[in-house]
């Protein structure tokens, strides 16, 4: 952390009275040491035990309570994969612009790494978004009407693919863009084969049912930097060593051939290494997030990310 | 390449003469592009359809002919594991100085990333060099007397443990060490278990089988940044798809519990990934070499390396 950047922390005066720290059971980003909370949501909200239909069986359901995280071999045919890959390339062939426009790139080169905002499109990238093969998981999972939080394509190009680092998504969408609580489900549907070797999404079975909280204040405009390095936010090696011999001393590694989807719980620990194969690993990223969950100010951040991270709008789709 | 950095090239001065572009089968870092040339020295010297006996089956030299590698899952027991972490411990904790002194440290920290010479100390980590049931293995498949031409330990700290980019350790041997032809076998002895997910050994199967020449030429004392993060020396995207692609688009992780080997041949294309987990991934790191491929002038390199790094005085030890 440079100590000359600014930070505002959970109790700064652009947050405080919002949201006051005895509220927040996911305080975080506060200048506390690290303190790992148990969970206080659900995973499954309200599908276990309801009659609410939906694609997942109930040993999948289970799974993904118990794991934190599920993999669907092949959900989608390759006809949508050649599709999404498609719309991908036309996306990237015409992407201008940065950071602040949405657009990520690797750092030390030109190659695009993200592209946020898809599910607004009205090619593949947007149907795919509001597809009952997905959303409709989704909606069993979340037990209520929602919408996609956030969505984009990563590219992870071949031997220039960077890591990403140990974290849970909602620790972040907590603090920066006041989602309140965890009901919210990550899709990631992969668009190439995923091996062992190309950089997949690594897991930390069971992590999701504890909270991790940061110990280092968000800077201003945090955003610009941690979608290509995240820095801040990101738990402590103690606290992933805690989660990994919890786990057994176990890491899962959600690989397939395209067209699989791996969801995963909003609070689970992942990360990926690099990609130093010649085999590229794009894959699409939707977040859906329950309605009754929409976001508030943010808890830990001295002003709310962009609307391509984050939806403030919600357009209900299922 | 900094463009002020000062290069020699095959063809300067400090090795003109010592070694006629036209004599030499493996010529690189000559400026030239890059080119993919048939190997043409066999990898199993003298031990197929002799009667030399070895420790390996005639399916595992055949595996290993073909593929480049083979990995012996567990050829070292627990107590020989133990007395190796033991020794690594005790050399780690005492490790003082640089690259200079063949102790190499993760960029950016103060964490040990490699030592070197290992197999010159009196402990187990010198003993494990001159044992018979790898050594032997050696000399089996090189089918002549030898001796080791570098060793380290390599420690890959949880966490921080970064990658290694793909290359052939021929090509830095023949252009930095003045190693002349392919007949070097490296033994890596995991001292933990290597999962696909803490950063394992990364292998092209019969990637072996073609010397790829790389067309930057060689800063003076390269090694002290070639050990931290090798930016020279390393085949081009191209080249390593090429290898990739005749491979069938396959690359094999070099996984097992403590105690297993994986020996691979000196030309064979490797890479590790990052080691993002809490699991550190050392391993003792030994190449033996045929005596009578012992070490001339570098072929490509302004001044040899030090003995630390390639042995100029032989033991024989097998």
């Amino acid at each position: 952390m440079d100590g000359s950047t600014p930070h505002v922390g959970a109790a700064s005066p652009a947050t405080a009275g919002r949201h006051a720290l005895h509220d927040d059971p996911y305080a975080t980003r506060d200048a506390r040491p690290t303190r790992l909370v148990p969970r206080l949501d659900p995973v499954l909200h309200g599908a276990r035990g309801s009659a609410e239909p939906g694609p997942l069986a109930r040993q999948q359901l289970e799974a993904l309570d118990r794991d934190g995280f599920l993999v669907l071999p092949a959900l989608l045919p390759s006809r949508d994969v050649a599709d999404l890959l498609a719309a991908l390339a036309a996306l990237r062939d015409g992407a201008t612009g940065g950071a602040k426009d949405g657009v990520i790139r690797e750092r030390g080169t030109d190659e695009v790494r993200s592209i946020f905002a898809v599910h607004r499109r009205e090619d593949a990238l947007g149907r795919i978004a509001r597809d009952p093969r997905i959303a409709g998981i989704a909606r069993q999972v979340l037990g209520a009407p929602l919408y996609v939080h956030q969505s984009r394509v990563n590219l992870k190009p071949g031997f220039v693919g960077r890591a990403f680092a140990w974290h849970s998504d909602f620790e972040t969408w907590h603090a920066e863009d006041g989602m309140p609580r965890m009901r919210a489900l990550s899709a990631s549907i992969l668009l190439g084969d995923n091996h062992a070797w190309n950089g997949p999404l690594m897991l930390v079975p069971g992590s999701h049912r504890t909270f991790v909280s940061c110990p280092e204040p968000t800077p201003a405009r945090h955003f610009e930097r941690s979608l290509v390095e995240q820095t801040v936010g990101i738990p402590s090696h103690d606290a992933v060593r805690a989660l990994f011999d919890a786990a057994g001393r176990r890491i899962e590694l959600a690989t397939g051939p395209a067209g699989t989807v791996v969801l995963f719980d909003c609070n689970t620990l992942h990360a990926s290494g690099s990609n130093l194969s010649p085999c590229p690993r794009s894959n699409v990223f939707l977040v859906y997030n329950a309605l009754e969950n929409r976001l508030r100010a943010p808890y830990a951040a001295p002003e709310p990310r962009p609307d391509f991270l984050a939806t403030r709008d919600p357009d209900p789709i299922a």
